[in-house]
């Protein structure tokens, strides 16, 4: 698997995803009202959704993180959640624009993963994993400095299971032959449309208890 | 101190300590009822229990995590955890049984990471800590993850104290010139008698309060 | 950028900042007098705080921790901890003193942060978040372990700010040709006066809400 070349998107909508994580980020800070977080604050919540999943991703790779030897990302984040923070009135009223872009995000963050993972010669199972924690790290940073309890961790997000659905399907695909830039397309089209889906119609995957086997004496 | 070959243990035993860690923490996620943690959330628990200390451990040394270029650390954690979360009520019985094998892995997990960061020329103090963050940082994962006090800071635990001590006695045998096997085998002894023993006879270290000194005017 | 070199501090310097840093964070640690966090917990608290900012830098940078692979940064904030906890009540009577001597350096941890990122080719921007980082690591470190709020995103803390504006003072100096350790020196002193000003006079950053732009309708 020496060859595969990662799924490169173009800078423009690598920065778009960047953006629309920040922006959510800072949203996110912003509805805290209780919490008296001040602006950097916000801002400092922005910056870690857009790069939380791209430096976890490379932390776990043991690469140099790209977001921080590039000179754009965190410029990026921190201007687009000042204007989040800004105009939280406005984007409230844009939620339905911003919740297909937000499953677009993890797809695309979940595919780039995945696919640096498989280009660097980690094995398909460990590539996975990658995968859906590049998609969530951001997530789950906002989650913990924010102490609060992890979101994805709980009944009710389906986030999880669509990245790591888009990246496992990514690998399979690959793995069958087919070029890593079609691959990367299903994925990202599956983590999207099942995180959609799941939205919509309220979709939950099982709370662990019922995974419990009941034994009874016999 | 540049000849030091880690003290390597058998994939197999490495695998059996991944699976135990990976058990442990899915039955810990699964034993939290209140919260709705569903069971994508509870397998993730488990696989950072399994996997944290080593990822720990390689970012601490700056060296790539073997987990993820390895092919069988993920799978086997997330199968074990699995099998843990269906099988709650059994293992719920093997606790006399789990308990001494989780101890046994604290002290593997420990030495391998001592060993590994003397291989690489760490000095011996940062070696010690090391040792002690790759035996203790799926504890502290799961705890930071699931917004939980992180328990080894706390009064109770003699878990941090058996894996320092574990750690520091393999740095003091390797500066001593015992050879790395032997010293990493005296490591992992010293490390589950400790545990088990603080276990057995509620041995504690002192809340911090108990070392101010009483300081009146003269 | 290429010829930049890192602002370097005196080794005693350094280890005199991870000392205090130290101190500091094992008196937070016993100052929780409700937690019945044990000595080790505490001094591991203090060893957080020491090293933090410095192990986050390394990890964004993308570079071997110099913490660990230096002899006596672990050694030095593990002896300061303690020592801080036997003297509590010792230190609590020299709280003016530490107050400042925590200014400085905060200004010389996001300094020596700053100018390593660009000596690696970080992007300006990045660079003064790595600097920052490197600057409040610490203190994060210390509030997610312990499970409490992150201090520094809330309203009445300057320590970001403080920090973040010695760092780009930093890169703009330096972008206008001003030798790195002029720039540095002057970083330093911005960060460190800011933030004595802030603790000072009760300067607060404002709270995100007060950017809530209200729109009316027309």
């Amino acid at each position: 698997m020496d060859t595969i070349i990662p799924f490169g998107i173009p800078l423009w909508a690598e920065l778009a995803a960047v953006a629309l994580g920040a922006l959510q980020g800072a949203l996110f800070a912003g509805a805290l009202t209780g919490r008296r977080i001040d602006v950097l604050g916000a801002v400092l919540v922005g910056i870690g959704v857009a790069l939380g999943g791209s430096l976890l991703r490379d932390v776990l790779l043991g690469e140099p993180p790209v977001v921080i030897y590039g000179p754009w990302y965190v410029l990026v984040a921190a201007v687009s959640a000042l204007a989040g923070l800004s105009l939280q009135r406005l984007f409230a009223r844009l939620d339905p624009v911003i919740l297909p872009l937000d499953a677009l995000v993890i797809g695309l963050f979940g595919a780039i993963g995945t696919s640096k993972a498989l280009a660097l010669g980690v094995p398909p199972v460990p590539a996975v994993f990658v995968g859906a924690a590049a998609a969530v790290g951001g997530s789950v940073l906002r989650d913990v400095t924010l102490n609060l309890p992890v979101a994805l961790l709980h009944v009710g997000s389906l986030y999880a299971v669509a990245a790591a659905g888009g990246a496992a399907l990514l690998v399979a695909l690959v793995a069958l032959g087919v070029p890593v830039l079609g691959a990367a397309v299903a994925a990202v089209v599956v983590t999207t449309v099942v995180r959609l889906l799941a939205v919509r119609y309220g979709w939950q995957f099982p709370d662990q208890q019922a995974l419990v086997v009941r034994r009874r004496p016999r």
